[in-house]
């Protein structure tokens, strides 16, 4: 698709004017991806804010050798220039040209170590902070971006269903056979890997937010929580599910139902316009009126995309608002520690009247 | 083994010593681990320069609400602060006391951003560019390492010679459904996964240094080159084979030989006090002298341990002498485009007399 990576250096072109900018170097290799379409795990790109569409005659890519032949068929459309590291390599092309007088670079990603080294070769280029740009423009997903969440998240809801269909969650089980089994599973609907290191946590496990998976075996009347995803072109789906093995006790039902309720309240505060930190409160409500804000240890949810956790942050400190096209998390959680806990976590994209549910595994108490 | 923790923070603390350093906050996540065995997804750590094992009264742990309980676990000897972000947390910890007047902190992870952050909060500490101290530490490994990369170089010699014995590299098969067996294979044998994207190249895609597996299938007379890994406690094994599906073709066999001869040279020439840019032309001697040395594209090899990639990289441009306890990887490899390559690689131990193989598979044309 070199429509649309060429659509989107435009519009990263747009923000360098508004900026004075006559170049951004991106060293980002999320960013990199975001803007070219190369997958490999070394490259920079300088982006030139006066190229057009079709005559990108200044903006040049670079890689090393290992990705001589990928970056020739992932990176048709722009010069391509083979060195190491990449970073200095372009700056000192651009301290060649006459071009690039004030070019941008990702503060928030170049190092101060980094920045000496640029600085070294930049000549008369002045090196301009100018950090998070290409980030802005990720926030709100494109179409080809949606549609690879969805299929992130559809390969999480089939390995799901699979495994409780074969009897994978289980008395008996481990918690690490069964984030294995789940793995395998997404990987059979098209998922290139899991998105992050899957979390089973059962019993009292559950009541750790970032467990991971150990040989402890999963009992009759356990909390057992997944949260899992599947990674499909590089973007990231992301589901929490509770269940309860067998038949649930009074403070189980209790604790599923008011993290449901305030995830319920969190999905329906995801507007257009609402901010980030009243979605957070609108779910936190729930949980502090029922007497438990001290056992929600986290934020509402985040941004997903070509990373796990990207902008925007559902979280009493966020800050700004939502737009159409944002893909995000609502994932409360009440852990009771020593005893267990419930997380529910959805992938949505922010729309214009509801969201966009992605991860489509039901939300009822699910008792196996 | 909260000692060998203990032990790896005195080791720094004579390093912040040496450089009149009070303190080093330390951001990199890898050396978080490396300095408490913290396993976790978010922390930094203080590591005060006066204090002394048992009594580390200033040194100080952070992390989020998320890891309570795991920090309580895995960080029982260090006191521990639960905020977010944790670098100015520490900070702002460092400049309401007065022992932290020199505050060391690491220059090349710490972005230029992060450094006006760490700034705002600083107050009377001076902070300090202090880049790479726990990486020093890091490049020779102690016995605990050794240990993790000698089981994390097992389980892939045991998972590579089980998918052997299955027939599990077969014609018909695809280059994905390679990597996923063989991936499988190293779940079996204890890795908690592959060390990083695994490497299932055949025929003509053998020449692409670091193909990643598609849908193209396995023929008679394929090269295939599998360039894999297990992580096993946080510690990546590196290894590659280069394989011939039938009877090998002249040319293919020629291939083999001269990079079997340049990987042996390397290995030969890990010595101690051995400069590493020396090892790289041990190997791309052998390599010249047959007039193959533009299609060796790439370093002979690096460092391997917490990070898959660490120093020393054993380069051309590569710096500094080889010492006792270094762990790196051999890999030359000659790639002839269009038709395909040949890569064979160790992970190995550099000690007294002759280094380690921690891989142990045959170097061996093997044929299948």
């Amino acid at each position: 698709m070199p429509e649309t990576h060429a659509r989107r250096r435009a519009a990263l072109r747009s923000l360098l004017r508004e900026r004075d900018l006559d170049a951004q170097l991106v060293v980002d290799l999320r960013n990199v991806r975001y803007l070219t379409g190369y997958t490999g795990s070394n490259a920079a790109l300088l982006v030139h804010a006066q190229d057009e569409p079709g005559d990108e005659a200044r903006t040049v890519f670079c890689t090393d050798g290992r990705y001589l032949t990928q970056s020739a068929q992932q990176v048709p459309d722009l010069e391509r220039v083979l060195d190491r590291p990449c970073p200095p390599a372009l700056v000192e092309r651009a301290a060649a040209g006459t071009a690039y007088r004030r070019t941008g670079y990702e503060s928030h990603r170049v190092t101060v170590e980094d920045l000496d080294t640029l600085t070294d070769v930049a000549g008369d280029v002045e090196l301009v902070r100018a950090p998070g740009l290409v980030e802005r423009l990720r926030m709100i997903k494109d179409d080809a971006e949606i549609e690879a969440l969805r299929m992130a998240c559809a390969a999480a809801d089939r390995a799901l269903a699979d495994l409780i269909e074969h009897g994978g969650l289980a008395a008996g089980r481990t918690e690490r056979e069964v984030a294995r089994d789940l793995e395998s599973r997404m990987l059979d609907h098209g998922a290139a890997g899991p998105s992050f290191e899957s979390i089973v946590a059962t019993g009292a496990n559950s009541a750790v937010p970032h467990h991971r998976p150990t040989d402890a075996v999963l009992h009759a009347g356990d909390l057992v929580k997944l949260d899992f995803g599947a990674l499909v072109d590089g973007y990231h789906s992301d589901m929490t599910r509770t269940f309860v093995l067998g038949r649930p006790a009074d403070w189980q039902r209790e604790l599923y139902d008011l993290v449901a309720s305030a995830q319920a309240a969190g999905r329906a505060a995801l507007r257009v316009h609402a901010e980030v930190s009243g979605v957070d409160a609108a779910a936190r409500d729930v949980v502090e009126r029922a007497g438990r804000g001290e056992e929600f240890l986290h934020g509402l949810g985040h941004g997903v995309g070509l990373e796990i956790h990207e902008a925007p942050a559902l979280a009493k400190t966020g800050e700004g608002r939502l737009s159409a096209g944002m893909a995000v998390t609502v994932e409360p959680g009440v852990y009771l520690s020593g005893r267990g806990g419930v997380r529910i976590e959805d992938t949505l994209v922010v729309r214009d009247g509801d969201p966009e549910l992605l991860t489509l595994t039901t939300k009822q108490l699910v008792v196996v």
